[in-house]
């Protein structure tokens, strides 16, 4: 059993401030369609990249494990928020993937990063779908 | 319809850098009990305080419509992580927040905080139970 531990901390007048002990501080806002700044992660971000990151490093995890070489990875993530009648709510997080790999082993990377999904702690924990497209660069 | 785009960039012997457009870049790791730096985000640590953090923007905007006072407002969120056949899977996050406000208001402001789990687009993208335990201080 993990444990992930954070805090935040808020005053009138002022961002809010995550933390989490050892790492650098975030200031946290609305996002700006909501009355929050431009510059400021939002907790809507923050998810995102969560799940993007998680993918990414659980894909690397799986690739090393198989001994297989990755170059590079890169990816564009997208989370779609709507209105409905019972508040805001995502309806799901499109991830985009583009790995690097030498040509003999670009299947295999490509299917490393295709089971990530079943495995990253972060996605799993979503009962929102997360839809991951792969493309491999040689 | 809002979306809310993030980025990745990873290369061999590098930390993965985590973007948005306009926001100060972050360097996402494992965590260190997988083999990640200890003075690093992780997205297990991104998921906690996205939760976190939506739940304390949710809860001001509700207090705020309700022409609520509030003077104050801290957390401290723990996310839970076990190994399963599946793999890691997080069981579930738990909210502790403590807000400030005045004794004549107390109790709305409360109320506002508990009420903020229904209207979160985070902890309601999420199928794992989170849990908010609030105390006001006056």
């Amino acid at each position: 059993m993990w444990t992930y531990t954070t805090s935040l901390k808020w005053q009138p007048g002022q961002d809010g401030r995550a933390e989490t002990a050892g790492r650098p501080a975030l200031e946290i806002n609305s996002p700006p369609e909501f009355g929050g700044k431009p510059d400021r992660w939002s907790p809507e971000l923050l998810l995102v990249s969560a799940v993007e990151n998680c993918l990414m490093l659980t894909s690397l995890d799986i690739a090393k494990r198989q001994k297989l070489n990755v170059a590079g990875y890169e990816s564009t993530a997208v989370g779609h928020m709507e209105k409905t009648a019972e508040g805001l709510r995502f309806t799901g997080i499109d991830v985009t993937v583009r790995v690097k790999a030498a040509a003999a082993e670009a299947e295999k990377v490509k299917q490393a990063v295709l089971t990530a999904e079943k495995y990253c702690p972060v996605s799993n924990a979503m009962k929102i779908p997360v839809r991951l497209n792969v493309g491999v660069e040689t």
